[in-house]
């Protein structure tokens, strides 16, 4: 695969560009470029400008519309509902946990329950945000039956990830991670190179477990650490829906197609943490990374400690890019208006 | 290992009055006794009856206050800020949750964080109490560090269980698992009877891998699913003490001694759910237990679906106690008062 290595700065501004010839206001065009560059330099390249081009189809195709933040109402008063009207992912739900931030100054917890929002992306950037405000974050997203339960054959959760941040010092806990046991996106990396996968990973279409992974990406991959992971998809799955009333299981579509409104759920709780507990909890995660270590010179780390220095290293040496996208972007940014 | 077959009714009428004999009163020894027996039936006997010995002690020494159901202040309209004062885990815990519930109907979602509480017990008690009240429920508590981080060598976190109820028919959907691979009553289990544990389970007190039940013991017990069950472990040990400001790590004290006071944190939130959602979840659930197996003849279950079958046939056909434990209940029920 042919790479490019943009530097951050040109890669904001090519990209930004091609969402304004979308018809994306700035203001909006700004957040999802943040998203997908949050993601792009957390090496979660699944979650970043790759998404981009399918973001602007689904603009052209009138199912993302590139205004909306959404229509919310109290449904508590802690609690808000969001229609997301099919706005973008982080322009609806960037909205939504402004509003409950702000209430939950008041109330100590408050929570956004979002339907018909196009794709989140990764959820670290968000639990991010809430805790540089201080504030403790906790989010649930569902997306397309990808997952199969402990024990059958078909998938039916999504890989539906939980992310949580809590304030700390030098840097917020953050931690954000899929109940699968690796993407679906890792799973077409193989495929493109025509390598098998490791077993254990997927099911083929036919429910049988696969090495094949041309076949598996028509299967469904595994979840996380067996029965437990299994049971967390799937509450996560439950749960989301409980509290959306977005669609479950196979119904869900619109995060990976072009042409769908997107009808799976988001939640985000955001609460207050209690007084004084700041300096307790920084010294306890850096109490574990400075724990002697399994194996000599491997540190131990922290939920999102990885993700942060990778953040800091691709900001100083470029993001590297698959060609091919990178070129779709510029030529996204180049058409006419 | 000698044991004895009681039937439900008896297990209920001695335990109990094992309790009254320790000076609880009839309300706090019916609350205690119903969440201990929930675990025995459900099969997860490290959480029934054999904690009563040491509970009955544990108020003698002082340390659990067998009346109080602690002192609560809501923080914010929607967030109930609960000091245990040393009360019984289920008295203090029900308490704050019908308060919640209370309140989540008019703010849609309420939490309590409570600090200095004897122990919980089974989480899944207290989800399956708000659940059949058809409000969503999410539990998390920590507990004496015993599990290591991936990568490190000692126990740094608690085997952090997280719960989820959602409202659901026939039954409502029940999550209820620890972060850690095993419980380290499991592997005191293997070193009673002298056998090995498999490799991966646990590390012993130098911190090297083991397959010693009896060194494991002293050592750590591994995180289930590798690094992201690491991840969901620390972050909940973060979260709860963050909401809580409740002891961290290892200087958490209280849940496994008979003289120190808790001082671990719970974190109980309760959510109204979206109108009309029930069918479409009873649905989905139905559709994962009627799927093809993996296996012809074992069925896939959802979150909950084993422990409920057990708690159905163990009222049948009476809890299988550990004759020691069951005498030891037996002696502490006809001792002078």
């Amino acid at each position: 695969m042919s790479v490019a290595v943009i530097d951050v700065a040109t890669a904001e501004k090519i990209s930004k560009q091609a969402l304004l010839r979308a018809g994306v206001p700035v203001h909006q065009a700004d957040l999802q470029i943040q998203l997908l560059l949050y993601a792009e330099l957390s090496g979660h390249a699944s979650h970043g400008l790759l998404r981009l081009p399918r973001l602007i189809r689904r603009i052209g195709n009138g199912v993302a519309d590139p205004v909306t933040a959404g229509a919310s109402n109290w449904r508590g008063d802690a609690y808000l509902d969001v229609d997301g009207e099919n706005g973008l992912g982080p322009v609806v739900a960037m909205g939504a946990i402004d509003a409950i931030c702000e209430r939950a100054r008041r109330t100590g917890v408050a929570l956004a329950g979002i339907r018909n929002c196009n794709h989140l992306g990764m959820l670290a950037w968000y639990a991010d945000h809430i805790a540089r405000r201080g504030q403790v974050a906790m989010l649930f997203t569902t997306a397309e039956a990808l997952v199969h339960p402990w024990g059958g054959r078909r998938p039916m959760m999504g890989t539906n990830p939980i992310a949580i941040g809590v304030p700390a010092e030098p840097h917020p806990m953050i931690m954000d991670m899929a109940t699968s046991l690796v993407s679906m996106g890792k799973i077409h990396d193989f495929a493109n190179r025509a390598q098998p996968i490791p077993p254990g990973w997927a099911l083929d279409e036919d429910g049988e477990p696969t090495t094949d992974a041309q076949r598996a990406t028509r299967g469904a991959v595994a979840p996380f650490g067996g029965p437990k992971g299994y049971a967390l998809g799937v509450a996560f799955e439950v749960l989301v829906t409980a509290l959306t009333a977005s669609a479950i299981g196979a119904s869900v579509v619109g995060t990976l197609d072009a042409d769908q409104p997107c009808n799976k759920g988001d939640v985000v709780i955001v609460i207050e943490p209690a007084k004084g507990v700041g300096p307790m909890i920084s010294r306890y995660l850096q109490d574990i990374r400075d724990m002697e270590p399994a194996e000599p010179g491997v540190p131990v780390l922290t939920p999102g400690d990885r993700a942060r220095a990778a953040r800091e290293r691709n900001a100083r040496e470029g993001l590297t890019i698959a060609q091919r996208i990178w070129q779709e972007i510029v030529d996204l940014a180049q058409r006419p208006a």
